[in-house]
């Protein structure tokens, strides 16, 4: 049985003057990309920028929608309805597709940032606000989430294409959820520990716990950071050991349902 | 011979809490809307509701993008560069475009707002950077601009669909510029004057300037505004008159090349 | 024994183009007004002009800042850490104080806007943060809030100025926090029954809660709005109730400690 | 005759999670710093922390205030009114007064930013309207600017402290303008130029332009960077050649009248 993975980083999160991550590596390593939309980061420009660099590069791309907090970088929670935010992020996913359609390519994903992610995932009815937005936008684009979240099943079962997503270096609780970072076993730091870790996840469907249980988890993409050399350096560990175990590495578009 | 005149507003122009126009009316009484995308007025969840009120109305909408000066009405000329203008432009119209898909309508056309609309008819790098972010994204959106503008030349040279649009209550200038709103002549207020003026505007293709020239002008569209219960009276009185005079009031989708 | 009471109003919440509510109005029947510095409503222009505004009419001015989250217009909680709502207060009342200072009058107060005074009232660390950063600016500028809340015991007892405020058209909690609007007891809309009530307030300190209980409560000020010419009227008839039952209608600085 | 010299460096140019320049290096080597107040760059988290390192360091601070374009950094012209000018001068100002006084430091001076500085200094009612603004404020606020310009006589003309600043590292043209960035003779890069031109600045009174030609130069203070490491050293380069000469390193509050 051949097994498929993908490799997802969040990119595109300058503004204006401001520059962050290492944009320029990180999209060397990946097969997908969750591009900033102007909201809690990225811009026009950027975001233009970004979809010629994917598109030269052959990595997909995907809206990453966030909260209207700049100043917060989207990581504050905000009580936004779910009216308003099924709006937002079809404002900021359709914002983002007039570059992918100007530059001949296809938006493969929509992946939420931030606090808006975490209350997607939390949340029934902003999870359904958002699924029906999607839905009406175009079923064909892939909703990217936690892999096991409420809202992945939702969108599952109303015929939404999903790619369940899981973090490399981060430890998880027993219902699915991420460790609190302020908490031990938050972070899974070595590469060591990661790699198996990742391979097991992608080809049986397990992940242990930071209480040391097993639960179950599937990995269509694995999400990665490019801040920083370092993080490449995981992000290309983390790639080479996939490879060698004989996974694929390849964008969701060409194996998530 | 039929002729076809569009009758198009600008609409969508609260934000958030806030409110502008009577929007509800003049809907009514138009065949295309110039819907505000967030920057200089308008957000998602007005765009939202907007779109669903034209669909519901039989009324075309449009994309109606501004500078990043929701201060400033977007009235303020800004040295944006051409690149940046035509970023701006792809963003606010794609954001509304998730919008138009999400409700199962096409998105007619495109007009600028404010400043940015005049820098676009009066500076040929800009125009041109417009066209072409425009052409990228999708040639069958029409561009309404100022009849008579190098912008709407330019754009018809390069095989994109053009509304030349024409002001019912402004007084032009001989090189099909609108007179200052600061100097005399600048409006026409009274509708008779205002109806015979448009009727000849789209029969003949003449209008005469405010130093009593004839010039030639084109007139695809007509702008006309919703601020308050005057100018609705306005529009309807335009409405009527154009009607009796037989001109077919129609989308610029119906007969615009 | 004389009593004293004041009268306050949230103004210039415009931004821009947009206007709300009626300033122009209301200032002339309250004592102490709350102006919106630039976050959730409000701008510089606005900010000089209603100063200018209050200067004349011998009204107190003090800050009204909120979340930044003007699409919001400021209601909406936000996850905004204790230091970060610190100089968030302290950056917008700071932007006042050079419209007051520029204009020869004296920051009287500090009033929080929407879900950050919510929040403050509830939240004992941002009531801390939010009392230190007043405290270092100036003990002398008076802290409006919510009657009878923490953070107004906190702010007493470490020696800040303080004017507890009460609402006269809201029904109020056994615990004294305001009912919210979605139940019933929510709002007190008769002026037959809104004027003893506020008498009361002010004289015997009590008031009767939307169960039917009598709990203290201190008011130094009441909260009024000027929304509509409804509630100009509505204004216009408690001042009339207070002043016939002796109270005297004074802004806190002539009387809060 | 002892002669003295402000340095004066732009800082506190991050937003949110945002970082620029390296602040923590340059604000060793000046005298004067001059903080973005939120409009272009900066935020109050940011304009707190570097007024508690000014005080630190024992450096004075002075407000950076720039027009409302943070996509643009400040640096694109808009047409914004004088009175508009004025009001958005007050507004960053008096926010960055609010922690200065908190923190038991006076603000020294006010210099514009970017494309309001080249505006304030080329448009005399733009000039005259913020020197009203800042005279209304508080006259001891020392206004900062282009040495030579029209808005420094006309702010010496009424009273106003002024301290004229030069640029170490730009060419001059002979009615005293910065030589265009895209332009030869733009920038003076190295030390063992820059560093005998700034003393000749101080104690002559004269810089050579870019065409040869000497011209009256009133070097109040010198503008330098810390955008980078070789910035820094140039700064320490210009200090060390500087102090050689015999001048005063100070803050122009010591010596500006």
């Amino acid at each position: 049985m051949q097994y498929y993975v993908d490799l997802n980083s969040d990119i595109g999160e300058g503004f204006g003057s401001y520059t962050m991550g290492m944009d320029d590596e990180i999209i060397k390593h990946v097969t997908s990309i969750n591009l900033a939309c102007g909201w809690h980061a990225g811009d026009p420009i950027i975001m233009e920028k970004t979809v010629k660099m994917a598109k030269e590069y052959g990595v997909n791309v995907g809206a990453h929608p966030g909260y209207p907090d700049l100043i917060g970088f989207g990581r504050r929670k905000m009580a936004v309805s779910p009216a308003d935010a099924k709006a937002y992020v079809l404002y900021q996913t359709g914002a983002l597709m007039a570059f992918t359609k100007a530059n001949g390519i296809k938006l493969q994903h929509m992946k939420m940032h931030g606090a808006l992610y975490n209350t997607a995932c939390a949340d029934e009815a902003m999870a359904n606000a958002i699924i029906d937005g999607m839905e009406a936008l175009d079923k064909d684009i892939i909703l990217m989430v936690l892999s096991g979240s409420q809202i992945a099943k939702a969108a599952k079962a109303r015929g939404l294409r999903v790619s369940e997503e899981v973090f490399a270096d981060r430890g998880y609780n027993e219902d699915g959820s991420l460790v609190n970072r302020a908490l031990p076993g938050a972070f899974v730091k070595d590469l060591k520990d990661a790699v198996p870790r990742v391979i097991r996840m992608v080809k049986e469907g397990k992940v242990t716990t930071a209480d040391g249980k097993d639960i179950d988890i599937k990995a269509d993409s694995i999400c990665v950071h490019g801040d920083n050399p370092k993080a490449i350096e995981f992000v290309k560990g983390i790639r080479a050991g996939l490879e060698e175990a004989g996974i694929k590495i390849e964008a969701i578009e060409n194996f998530v349902k």
